[in-house]
């Protein structure tokens, strides 16, 4: 964590258990520093997983032992490493995911393939196996941790820790949803993000969860992005232990399903908002909606098409409401728009539209609203009902500083 | 033209007269400035033209005007607006570049559609024609310009003017081949870029000229990037006045013609260096070499996938050998890769091969590689025949404070 919050920090809120779920955290020391960097949570018997992975043709062995374990569906725990990516380390980096499923299968009665391991971090350098070993030797005899303990110990260079909870009503129980989420540069996410744990006490089939997660993904995690960089190592993984004794949710027409997907959605968005708030150099919030796109596809590429270019965001960082670069960057898009169609407002006020400027445009109410630190770009390209919200940061001096003024 | 010379600037070199090409400048005030705005280039009766432009989906009506000329082959005039981009303006912007092509056309008894028009600054105001023709009507009684004069007039936020020449013999005959052109910020061409121009006392066949500028921007212009923001008014227009003398190049087996098309390649790789070398903020100058992909295609995308890169970008402003951000984003770039097979080089020093870093890998000649200002990236897939080289700068807090710290 890093010691400067960002101004777009959000207090860690009150989260309550989820039944089945037990954390701990210890000091594997991944890097040379004095905190939690490894973190254990133990899953009930009888809890399904899901999960989304990196599209990165170079994920890490952690993102391959997921991919490999998530279709039997089955978890009883998670092990997070943070401060060493163990990304493009060869047979070196697969042999520390083996040593320690292997480990925490032993001393938890489990299978390895029960297992489930996520790491972040440097990329390049093999996880030392001696550290990974001790430090799970340690944190099977650690205290139980909170959800802010943990969220602080799977982090990297984020500034603040990040969770957010929901509850749905289904079969008339009150089933919970918890999460965190570590994240603040490289984030680019494509299929899935970073890493981010999703825990709920719901009973629900893993097909139903994998569904239900994957759906999510696409409307918050894969809508966001910091600096259009896709890491290696980018892991969502939803875990239902079951115990809230509602009647297993079996598939989408199940009494509850809905409300619980959209309780999922929720978590989700809010988890993603969370890393667009903690980007590196932040200070604003950018929240980019297309609409009339000739898909809700296209109207995302459209989107982050605007959120990744560097000089929307440099220009949202100087509180520049220079509208041309959203016509620049909606034009480099690559998808179907045509010019004289397009119109673009900054928050309430219409800026542009029908191909120019609007007649006696005024300068004034976008200038006040690009002060703040909620900006809204809009973009109707006028050609279909596809709609997608994108969210982003700004780029400021503060990512320059993080990125290039010292070694990561 | 900014105060602040590129510490990558390369000195403005004796340019000869092309034959049947006669420049000049002056000023039509398009902003608040002193300086000379608007160029004009005079081409002898006969001149044939061929031109690339912006793939952008929001393009200027000087984009437009240029493309529906040049299937005639034909051109008398060029005029360059600097200052105003003329992008966006709808009707009123077409106006504009008529009024401009009108004017021109009637002084010096051409066809309008014989007068080619660029522009190039902020994006969304139209171009005033009052000041547009009272700068004609001045550049019409100036006294001839220089290569160098015209460079800077065509300039905005460049920080220092750019040209370069080459000769060929065809057919006995010394031909010459002489390039300006401007950018600095929103380099991301895709299939042209900025606004160039290259004027040539060659004789050649339209077509011929048209498909030698073609192969030439495929491995030159659209190879370069900034900052991945593609222009609305990218224009790259090739001249050929024909006063040198030689047989025409009348297809591509002509005596000559192999030795033109490599003189006009040149001449658009140099002038397509000297636009990363004045790339917004830039300090290092950045060749990536991708080799062993699927197909040439290919290895460019891997390649701009790492030169668009902001972590690695920032990783070269603060030289730091941190190659595990090139594995990132070869993973990202969405083409073929298999990350066992991949290896990375920095200089001459090979860093990683087979999916991790070498035994040994020594980082003090990579270390020294990056204090320089000339950085080699090299990437091999180890797929296939497929290669490219892309060029790039870094990413400094110069870009920042260029483009967010005031009204660009």
């Amino acid at each position: 964590m890093s010691d400067a919050v960002s101004p777009l920090a959000i207090l860690f809120p009150a989260l309550p258990p989820v039944a089945g779920v037990r954390l701990a955290i210890a000091r594997a020391r991944y890097k040379d520093w004095d905190r939690c960097d490894l973190t254990f949570v133990a899953l009930d018997e009888g809890t399904v997983v899901a999960g989304v992975t990196t599209q990165s043709k170079c994920p890490s062995p952690e993102v391959e032992w997921c991919r490999a374990a998530l279709p039997l569906g089955r978890a009883r725990a998670l092990v997070v490493n943070a401060g060493n990516s163990n990304a493009f380390t060869g047979h070196r980096g697969r042999a520390a995911v083996e040593a320690i499923a292997a480990r925490v299968a032993q001393a938890t009665g489990c299978a390895p393939s029960d297992v489930f391991v996520a790491s972040t971090g440097v990329i390049g350098v093999p996880l030392p196996i001696d550290k990974a070993e001790a430090g799970i030797d340690a944190v099977l005899r650690a205290p139980e941790a909170s959800w802010q303990e943990a969220a602080r110990a799977i982090s990297t260079t984020d500034t603040f820790p990040k969770g957010t909870a929901a509850t749905a009503i289904v079969d008339g129980k009150r089933i919970r949803i918890v999460g965190i989420i570590k994240g603040s540069g490289m984030i680019a996410p494509d299929m899935a993000t970073m890493l981010g744990f999703v825990f709920t006490d719901a009973a629900v089939a893993p097909g139903v969860l994998q569904r239900a997660l994957n759906a999510a993904n696409a409307a918050t995690f894969s809508c966001i992005t910091v600096d259009s960089d896709t890491s290696t190592s980018d892991t969502v993984l939803a875990f239902a232990t079951g115990r809230a004794g509602n009647a297993p949710i079996e598939d989408e027409d199940s009494p509850g399903a809905d409300a619980f997907a959209a309780a999922l959605t929720d978590v989700c968005r809010r988890l993603a908002h969370l890393v667009v708030r903690d980007g590196e150099g932040a200070s604003k919030f950018i929240a980019v909606t297309v609409e009339g796109a000739v898909s809700d596809e296209s109207a995302r590429r459209v989107g982050l098409s605007i959120a990744n270019s560097p000089l929307v965001k440099t220009a949202i960082a100087g509180e520049d409401a220079n509208w041309g670069r959203v016509v620049m960057a909606v034009g480099k898009a690559g998808e179907p728009a045509e010019r004289d169609k397009l119109a673009i407002r900054f928050g309430a006020t219409q800026v542009a539209e029908g191909g120019l400027a609007v007649d006696g445009y005024d300068e004034a109410p976008v200038a006040a609203h690009l002060k703040g630190q909620e900006i809204e770009i809009g973009v109707d390209l006028g050609l279909g009902e596809g709609r997608a919200t994108v969210w982003t940061c700004d780029l400021t001096h503060g990512y320059i500083s993080i990125n290039a003024d010292y070694r990561s």
